[in-house]
């Protein structure tokens, strides 16, 4: 069996690392030539993945074809399929979750709960939806990282806005920001994750520190794994999907986004699970049965994202303290030059209980920190 | 950090599935371009490990040094040594170990319990010894994997014997087969794994069922842990060894032989413990802290290995019954061609007890299957 990888990023490195677990040969198209996954995979073609002609040659030589990274050249893919590559997730599941208005539009078309919101086209329509402030204005194209969202709390910011299609989103009264990881089989099979419960950077507006499971009340989880069921078969597609989802303070669950593939919120499945989010993808894309979704113990995840003020090549200061710790688990995912806010790698720590992650992860925020020696000043 | 690996096999394969949660660059020599390594590795060299010119120059390029099979040319890495590569482990440990006599030569000058032997040159030595029978005739260099080991019972299975220098070892009544495997950080530091418990193939001579930990009483646990810690010590070396021992029928316990690297023994630790054997050598070669050795539960190990009468494209019956067992792993290696014995993969079994896990592996044993649907028979 050829599989191809769409992306040569972390989330291709550990799947490949989990890929030498079978008999599948794998191919990788990325243009860095030094991406993270380069060198793990049989075939590395260096290309443009949002490029037509470099993606459908590409995808021509696999038997299955997945991505790392949502922006793609979807009309190859779908060209692809036509022609009988199995494309997981489905072009359609891709086309649908990389523009946010298509996205928003399946929520509401399939009653799925999630923010009220308005589509707009240009900057100056704001001014139409001022009932909606606070808002979280999102580009429909082209967003990734906390790039292409902006607040837009008060009439003042919404210059900020901007001048491209995108949804104005009501910003919701947010008590806790989960994720659900589900996947589902060629065979339409599905399995969920149990709900991580996340917080971010609120400047970098990146995730940085992560729990699993989630806390939630049971009738809040009941809802959270309804919803997220019904996320992907709205979808209609096989895959792994990473669903984000808001509890606001009146206990709604509230769709944020939906991810279709391997995930931020799901690298501690690595050891806390029985089935890693990535082992899960290779089963789905092998046509193997699900695995198990049981987590081994609690957990917590601690991104390692590059110090602010540090630009150059990377070094990470108190590895050697950090590997010294009992159930702590380093990722680095190689990338040769650090700057502030780029995902480096990550932690996973297991523990007994929530205290006991919560602890070490603080610990290993305060240890492990990515800089560079030889800094260049922005 | 440039990290070296001499043989490309099933061990290099999962030692490069842990790099990659570093930063290492690694660099594999081997023959076989179609290696189960040779696409895991940033930098693959095909040549000739036995040769020294190709040793040499292949170590030339990196900063440490390791192997995953004995087999290697060791003047080649003396020499490298005394230009100031890291050689993990040390050119002596080697040259030591992949000699037999060498090896029990050692055990017997540091007092190391073993079984009773005689250095034979030929094989017409053997009559001189007929007391030392029923007894193990194990040639000094070129064995692997059960080969240049020869049972000689009686007088008449002499002829037998090896015509080239060899260990006549006198049989022990064995009641357990054991092994340890000691990690040895390049600052002396040192962890034990718990012991394993083998079974053999009693036709083919190769591990094919491992149960961890061993079930032992506590004095023959503290004796082996002492024995495997002076084997280390005596070989001077840093590195990840594998103790095998014997326990006999009086409860003694002897050294059978020791493997200088990562080990067969110890795949279940990828899962089951909480450091891998592979991201413990990862540590010594990095000169990172060791890892910690806890196991997360009770384990066994099944290897799979090609079925008899099946000799050509490999293909694994049962694999997708074996996928939807819980708490079970596979790792298949890639190997394209299967033969009899021939080591294709292995599968972790994790559990609450032995019970539990001993009822999964014989299940496993008998549902998965490594043959060939092109045999050609020969």
């Amino acid at each position: 069996m050829k599989m191809g990888i769409l992306g040569g990023g972390q989330l291709g490195r550990m799947l490949l690392q989990a890929a030498a677990n079978y008999t599948v040969t794998t191919y990788v198209l990325e243009n860095d030539p030094q991406c993270p996954a380069a060198h793990l995979c049989h075939y590395f073609v260096q290309g443009d993945i949002q490029d037509f002609d470099t993606v459908y040659r590409f995808g021509k030589q696999v038997d299955v074809l997945t991505i790392e990274i949502e922006a793609v050249n979807v009309a190859a893919l779908e060209k692809l399929e036509q022609e009988g590559v199995r494309v997981i997730p489905s072009a359609s599941a891709i086309r649908t979750i990389k523009n946010k208005i298509h996205q928003k539009t399946l929520y509401q078309a399939h009653a799925i709960p999630s923010a009220p919101f308005v589509v707009t086209q240009q900057q100056t329509e704001l001014t139409e939806h001022l009932h909606f402030l606070p808002a979280v204005h999102k580009l429909g194209e082209g967003g990734y990282d906390g790039k292409g969202v902006q607040i837009l709390r008060i009439e003042a910011d919404l210059p900020q806005g901007f001048n491209a299609p995108a949804v104005l989103e009501k910003m919701v009264p947010i008590a806790k920001e989960i994720a659900i990881i589900v996947a589902v089989g060629q065979d339409g099979s599905t399995a969920l994750y149990p709900p991580v419960e996340m917080l971010f950077d609120p400047i970098l507006n990146l995730l940085d520190y992560q729990l699993a499971p989630a806390s939630l009340p049971e009738q809040t989880l009941w809802r959270a794994e309804a919803i997220a069921l019904k996320v992907v078969k709205a979808l209609q597609s096989a895959g792994l999907f990473a669903v984000e989802m808001f509890v606001d303070t009146h206990g709604e669950v509230l769709v944020n986004e939906t991810a279709p593939r391997v995930h931020n919120s799901g690298h501690h499945t690595i050891e806390a699970h029985e089935c890693s989010q990535y082992d899960m993808l290779l089963r789905i894309l092998l046509n193997y049965p699900l695995g198990n979704t049981n987590a081994r113990s609690t957990s917590a995840l601690v991104n390692l994202i590059g110090a602010p003020n540090y630009v150059g090549s990377a070094y990470y200061e108190g590895l050697q303290d950090t590997l010294r710790m009992e159930n702590v688990y380093v990722h680095l995912y190689g990338k040769q030059q650090t700057k502030p806010g780029r995902k480096m790698g990550h932690v996973t720590i297991m523990g007994k209980d929530v205290t006991d992650v919560m602890h070490k992860a603080n610990l290993v925020k305060h240890t492990l920190k990515v800089i560079s020696k030889n800094t260049i000043h922005e």
